[in-house]
């Protein structure tokens, strides 16, 4: 397919490249050419190659951008939306989503993936790092809808094995160029140290980065204290874990020994805002991490706890929360928060080629309305987007050069009723 | 005009009355009947009377609701959306915001008004408690456009007079059906002794409420006791300001002394979490707040501060921000917030007939869609729209009896392109 996308606004996200007006044309899976408005009458007084579009369309003066990426989540949650908020978190966890869990099949999570992805492309998500039960399932759903996924395994002593982990790992990144898989565990305190080991073990063989849930919660920190005279950070680092990178979920509660593993081991810290606000965790510190250099991307976590997919309310809560934890409205700005949605985003993800819009890169990209009252006047589109977008400014959200989502049209291969009322039937029979 | 909603969801906001199916007719501006399935069912069995509907609407099982009440806003600063975030408050307000509007015309506030009125539509905002520099061109936009507004004068040292207060406090009380207006200052900081005593003379005079910015840094807190040796909220009663009741906006540093004059006068807290986690201002007690039963409604402040004009986003924050601040995830429940979001709101505004849906009631009512995946599945439709909803799920706004948005399209007697290029010139002219 031969896409031509003009009379367009376009960011980029290249360093220091503002907003201009020009084309972006797509051919297949990949982006073929970004120019600007100069550039493209140039270009056409050369001898410029002809081309037979398959599809123009005019963006009205609208925005071109990449895709967000969901840097941490747990897809097919969205079952337990709206049904155990508003309690304790441990009692959230043990009496409400553990049980359920048990009762989840792998087509259950095949189905209630598929409710997320629909979620995901209205808020403009064209990458997501889903760490669930059956890795194997949720691949299978965003296959099919075509969504980006990085899969991660959520190994601790209950579920999945080593031995999973290693045969998952090789099996998913074989050059699907839809799924990728990285090497991951639910949390330290779900992982006896044996298992532990024999994940870093596993991470050295492949020379691959571990990823996990990381002081979350002030309880977390002082458990493994207890138990292991280390904050989590320090003593998973101590195991061999991330020597190869990788990064954490949440790092709520992270010390100054922590952040100096962050820095020195390049791991990345997935912010959840949204989650850590509802489950009164804490807020993360997150100025702190960018004036350490410690590299930042956003996740929404599971709509089990947050409860929404929205990457517009969590570039919202990144800014103010860093502005109202350090006490200064001149914290971290709007276009830091909008590269962690995309570029760091990508880049924790290893999606190096999804990170902005250029020649060659995948095209994983969004229109953004500015036609809209909260988009107006227009002063500055990236704060346009952090302090006042939304999910309805979404027109557009393509994935690997097709689009998916326009204008509140789902493009998937079946219709959202179907989803919709394929999860009602399981959540009826899990919950009744 | 006679209107028929059915096949509908129906949350009335009635005290202990959870969401049933059935019908809503509107005769003209009023509801004239909320009824449930069944008793429709046994009223059509009557001699029901025959009804010429003007226009009958199949809600497709989506939710009906009493309208948001946005109970503190500045609408026309739409003009510095964007403009100036990211700087610190002092800085803020010093150096863009005051001397840029030393520039408005009352013309200005008409067209920058109006902006805001289509952005509060999208977001299913019935009503708005708007203070600003020239009341009668921002009641001119929402007459025009169909938006209930409550007018309160933004009286200070430097704008408006004791004078011009009271006569637009009678000339706008003179039963308009969508405008009134209520007694108001800008902030204790900025009147003099002799200008708050005059209105305390003017509140006696009518037995009438004043509202006020009040509490919302700490520095307005430590400036107020150096001064005067009390807290805003302390010294302001003192002054005989709150003796017939009203509210303050903000609210985020009160002591325990402020919330007695609260509760005794039966003041109502006007809490804005989006603007003061993004202005740096703190988080206010809310969960204190009820523990002390002084009663909460919520507002977006203005778009220059918060910078969007959504209910969905403050909601969100209402609960998160609550449980953040007492650590505790089962903090402020989502009814408790969406009753914040309406009943309280239309309280705090004295718009007692805009409340609920009920029979004689004004009809300012909202459709939200529940077909849309951040709604699915369907568990608890409060908590659904307190935790996952957006701007997005609003497929109609109405007030009194009259659509002015729906599924996207407004019907404000003029399209919104020529609102965004009108607002265009007046940025243009003001920043240049």
């Amino acid at each position: 397919m031969n896409i031509r996308l003009y009379n367009a606004r376009i960011l980029t996200m290249e360093k220091d490249r503002p907003v201009f007006w020009g084309e972006v044309w797509i051919k297949n899976e990949k982006i073929a050419y970004v120019a600007d408005t100069e550039e493209l009458a140039s270009e056409w007084d050369k001898d410029f190659p002809k081309i037979n579009w398959d599809l123009e369309i005019d963006c009205k003066e609208n925005l071109l951008m990449p895709g967000f990426k969901d840097a941490h989540t747990h897809s097919a949650m969205t079952f337990l939306r709206s049904y155990a908020d508003d309690v304790p978190l441990q009692k959230w966890l043990n009496e409400k989503v553990f049980p359920l869990e048990k009762k989840l099949t792998g087509e259950d999570i095949y189905h209630l993936t598929r409710l997320a992805v629909l979620e995901y492309l209205t808020s403009g998500i064209t990458a997501v790092f889903d760490m669930y039960l059956t890795p194997d399932t949720v691949a299978r759903a965003c296959m099919e809808m075509g969504m980006r996924c990085v899969l991660t395994s959520g190994l601790n002593n209950f579920t999945s094995s080593i031995e999973q982990v290693e045969e998952e790992y090789l099996r998913w990144n074989q050059k699907q160029s839809l799924i990728s898989y990285q090497l991951g565990f639910h949390a330290e305190y779900t992982c006896s140290k044996e298992l532990l080991y024999r994940l870093a073990q596993l991470s050295h063989k492949y020379r691959a980065p571990v990823y996990t849930h990381l002081s979350e919660t002030e309880r977390e920190v002082e458990e493994c204290r207890n138990q292991y005279g280390m904050t989590p950070a320090v003593f998973l680092d101590s195991m061999g874990l991330f020597e190869f990178g990788g990064g954490g979920y949440h790092c709520v509660h992270l010390t100054d020994s922590d952040m100096d593993v962050f820095r020195r081991r390049r791991l990345y810290v997935i912010t959840n805002p949204a989650s850590n606000t509802k489950l009164a965790s804490g807020i993360a510190p997150v100025s702190e991490f960018i004036r350490k250099k410690i590299p930042v991307a956003i996740g929404t976590d599971g709509p089990a706890s947050n409860n929404c997919l929205d990457m517009f309310r969590e570039m919202f809560l990144v800014a103010g929360l860093s502005k109202l934890k350090e006490g200064d409205a001149a914290g971290i700005d709007a276009l830091q928060v909008l590269n962690m949605a995309t570029v760091q985003g990508a880049k924790a993800m290893h999606l190096s080629k999804c990170d902005v819009l250029a020649k060659g890169r995948y095209a994983d990209i969004i229109m953004i309305d500015l036609n809209q009252p909260n988009m107006q006047p227009i002063h500055d589109i990236p704060r346009n987007i952090v302090y006042s977008g939304s999910k309805s400014n979404v027109c557009m959200t393509m994935i690997n050069g097709k689009i998916l989502y326009r204008n509140g049209e789902f493009n998937v291969g079946c219709s959202a009723e179907s989803i919709y009322e394929k999860c009602g039937e399981i959540v009826e029979r899990l919950i009744g």
